[in-house]
C-alpha cells in the first residue's frame, strides 16, 4: 500500500494530534495572536497560509498572506502594512524561503512546524504539531496544521474553541466517501481537472489544484468559483473534471453547472446540497472556519486515486523532493 | 488577417489614446486618486485589478484587489480594511458581476471602461480609455487602461507622469520580436506552458496563462516565479514551455533555469537579460511600473501564434462570449 493513501487516511488522528499540540502551546505560552498577522509558505503551506489569513479576517482581524518568495524580492508591490506578527509555515521547518522569509519583515516571528527545526528555532513562538508524513505531498498534515492554528486563533480572539473529537469524527465521515471517489475515476478518465472554490473554500480548490500535479502529473486548474466564465472556461469539454466546492449552493452555482454540461465536461459537487451535478459527495454541515479540514481529504482523495489510476506512484512524484533547498 | 493580430499590433496607439483619456479626465475632473483603494474585475479586468492595486502599494498607499465575484459573495474573508474607493474594471462596462460588484462596498466609486455604460454611469467618476477591440479577447486594451490609469495614479500622488510617446515607441519595439515568437512556436510544438513573473509581473503571468487559454484552449499555468519549484514543476517535461519574465534576473532565476532545462523543458526568458534560456527576447529597459504594458504584447504574440499553430481561430474563442453576463 502507498504510504501517500495511509496519511490521507490519518486525518482524524491528525486532528486529535492538533489539538493536542494547541493546548500544549497555550499550556506553556503566556502568548495571543494579535489582530494583524502576515502569513508566509511555499506551495502547499502557502494554501495553508491563504485560509489561515483568511480566518484571521473573518475574525475580526486583518489576515494578509504571499508566498515567501514574494515576501523576500517583491513584497513593495503587496499591501503589507503594518502586521503586529509574521506566521511563516513549513511541514519540515527546513525549507530555505521559509526560513529566509521569517526574517522578511521586522515583527514578532511564529512558526508552524511539524518539527524542532530551523524554523521554529528561529521563530519568537513556534507551534509544532507533530502530524509527520513519511509521503514526499503533504495531506493528513495540512487540516491538522490548520486546525490546530484556527484554535490558537479563535482561543485568542476570545471566541469558543471548536470540539476537536467532533472535527476528527466528521473528517472520519468524509473519508468514507473513498470508495465513491475510487469508482468516479476509474469510470471517467477525464483529460483534465477544474476546481472550484469561493471564500475559504477557493484555498481548498488551489491545494486540491497542487495535489492533482504533484500525485498525478496532471492538468488541473483552480479558480474562485464564478471567475471560470471569464475566459477560463474555454477548455472544459467532455475530457473535464469541473469539481465544485460549495458549501450553500445557490442559483447560481446550478446555472454554472448545466453551463459546463453544456460544454459535455461533467460537474462533481462536493458540499451540503447537489447542484444538479455529475456526481455529488455530500459533506457535513460545519462551520465555514473548520470546512477545509473536512473537504480537503476528499480532494487529496481525488489525487490519489487518479495517479494511480495513471499507473504512477504517488509516493514518488516526478522531480520533487520533500524539502525544497536553495 | 484574424481582428485579434491588428488589435495587438495596436499596443502602441493604445497608449498614446490611453494618454488622452487620462489628460481628458483631469482636464475635466477636480478629483485625486486617495491612498487606500480596492480594486475588482472579472477574467482579463481581474488580472488588471491586480498590477493596479499593486502600482497603489508600491507607489504608498494601500491596493488591493479581488474578483468580482468573490467581492459579491465572500467578502468576509477578504481584509478589505476601510477603502477610499473602490475601482471596478470591465472592457464593456456591461459585465453583469461589474456591475453589481460597485456597489459591494460603500465607498465612493470609479469605473475603468471603454465606453459609456452601465458601468460608467453608476460610478461617481469614470475614466473612459477608448481603446475598442473588435476582438472578443482583451489585447490591447489591457495595456491601454492600464498606462491610462497608472497616469492618474502618478498625477494623483504627486509623482510625476510618464512620457506616453515614449512608452508607446518602446510597446512597438517590443512588437518587433512578432518574427522571433512566431518562429519560436513553429518551431516547438509544446504541450503546455508555464509563465512565471515576481511582483508586478506576476499579473502579466496570470494574464498570459489567461490568453493562452482563451485563444488557443491549451494547457497553461501561471505563478509567481520562485513558487514554482514547490510541486507545481512536477509537470514539466520535454513538452513544456517555461516563460520567464524577469526584469532583473539574478542567480536563482539562472538555476531555475537550468532546473527546468535538466527536466527536459525549454526556457523562454523575456527580460533585459538572458539567463541561460533556450530562447530568449529581450525587453527594453523601463520603469518597473511601466513594465506591464511593455511585457503583455508579448505573452499575447505567443498565444496567438499558438492558437494559429494549433488551426483554431482566435478571433472566435470555444464557449466564450465579449461580455459575460448573468
Amino acid at each position: 500500500m502507498h504510504s501517500t493513501i495511509r496519511e490521507i487516511r490519518k486525518t482524524p488522528e491528525g486532528i486529535i494530534r492538533a489539538q493536542r499540540a494547541f493546548e500544549e502551546f497555550i499550556a506553556n505560552h503566556d502568548f495571543r495572536l494579535p489582530r494583524e498577522i502576515v502569513y508566509t509558505g511555499c506551495g502547499s503551506s502557502h494554501f495553508l497560509a491563504k485560509p489561515l489569513a483568511m480566518a484571521t479576517t473573518r475574525l475580526g482581524g486583518r489576515g494578509f498572506s504571499a508566498p515567501c518568495s514574494e515576501l523576500l524580492y517583491s513584497r513593495e508591490w503587496y499591501p503589507i502594512g503594518n502586521p503586529e506578527l509574521l506566521v511563516a509555515i513549513s511541514r519540515s521547518g527546513e525549507t530555505t524561503e521559509a526560513v529566509k522569509a521569517l526574517e522578511a519583515l521586522d515583527v514578532p516571528r511564529f512558526a508552524l512546524t511539524a518539527y524542532e527545526s530551523a524554523l521554529s528555532r528561529k521563530a519568537d513562538y513556534a507551534l509544532i504539531v507533530p502530524a509527520h508524513e513519511e509521503s514526499v505531498v503533504m495531506t493528513h498534515s495540512f487540516p491538522a496544521f490548520y486546525f490546530a492554528y484556527l484554535q490558537l486563533l479563535l482561543s485568542s480572539f476570545g471566541k469558543e474553541t471548536h470540539n476537536a473529537e467532533l472535527v476528527s469524527s466528521l473528517t472520519g465521515e468524509v473519508l468514507e466517501s473513498e470508495d465513491y471517489i475510487r469508482e468516479l475515476v476509474e469510470g471517467f478518465d477525464f483529460r483534465n481537472v477544474i476546481f472550484l472554490g469561493s471564500g475559504i473554500l477557493y484555498p481548498v480548490a488551489l491545494e486540491a489544484m497542487l495535489k492533482m500535479k504533484e500525485m498525478a502529473l496532471f492538468w488541473s486548474e483552480a479558480y474562485p468559483t464564478f471567475e471560470v466564465r471569464h475566459g477560463f472556461k474555454s477548455i472544459a469539454d467532455e475530457g473535464t473534471l469541473v469539481v465544485l466546492l460549495v458549501d450553500e449552493p445557490f442559483n447560481w452555482h446550478e446555472k454554472l453547472t448545466r453551463e459546463f454540461q453544456g460544454q459535455k465536461a461533467r460537474v462533481l459537487t462536493v458540499g451540503r446540497r447537489d447542484t444538479g451535478a455529475d456526481y455529488f459527495m455530500e459533506v457535513p454541515e460545519v462551520d465555514k472556519l473548520v470546512s477545509p479540514a473536512l473537504y480537503l481529504p476528499v480532494v487529496q482523495l481525488l489525487a490519489y486515486y487518479k495517479a494511480v489510476s495513471r499507473g504512477l506512484n504517488p509516493d514518488n512524484p516526478r522531480f520533487l523532493s520533500k524539502v525544497v533547498k536553495w
